[in-house]
């Protein structure tokens, strides 16, 4: 297994999801839940405006996964997520990984996945289990 | 709360992502792992083609709940994801979502997430928690 990845490392991007990624996203999904779509559903909720679809987020994790940590060659086993906060249309929000467990019997890596507002509010909580390259 | 939701409720639906719609969700995730993407990668990896990101296969379970069950006015609390096999570009997948807890305290439910290939193995497992409109 990759010898070189230890607990506590870690990789982080910022994002800002469109009005128009989000309806790309919907197409693509099928998920158009008008909590995402609707100005008028969105301002009614109990949110008071349109949210980015909690999916759409947690994607980035996988970016992350894939592309930085553990990066290419990454098998996705499992991924745990906790929506805690909505996320607005245009709010740039960071997501991060960060390594809390490598097996020494396996090459498998757990992952701390977060996402935060600007505000430092956590909106998504959870954990990924990856399979690391040979 | 929605007392018209009890435990054994389903809805399902079944879709084939395309190469264009893959491309188009790692443009909109950020999520460019060359095994998504690039034929030969796909081809030279353990699974001897490019497969669909599992977020994107996730996120039919998002389309479901938030439309279907328990349907609009759904708030989406968590998610449990397990990707147990790979889901090739253009192969049909049925997504299914199955209401396996009603808490009696608060209007929350859980249900069962699965995602199955034509041939009936199981590609994502795992549970979805959802705040029900009241």
């Amino acid at each position: 297994m990759n010898n070189t990845l230890k607990v506590g490392d870690k990789a982080s991007l910022t994002k800002a999801f469109s009005e128009e990624e989000v309806f790309r996203f919907a197409e693509i999904s099928t998920d158009k839940n008008p909590l995402h779509l609707d100005k008028d559903f969105g301002r009614a909720s109990i949110f008071g405006r349109r949210i980015v679809h909690g999916m759409l987020v947690a994607s980035l994790f996988s970016g992350l996964i894939g592309m930085e940590l553990p990066g290419e060659g990454s098998i996705y086993l499992g991924q745990s997520l906790s929506f805690k906060a909505p996320v607005a249309i245009g709010e740039p929000v960071t997501a991060s990984v960060e390594i809390i467990h490598v097996r020494d019997d396996k090459p498998i890596v757990t992952l701390r996945t977060m996402c935060t507002n600007s505000e430092g509010t956590v909106v998504i909580d959870g954990e990924a289990v990856v399979k690391v390259k040979k």
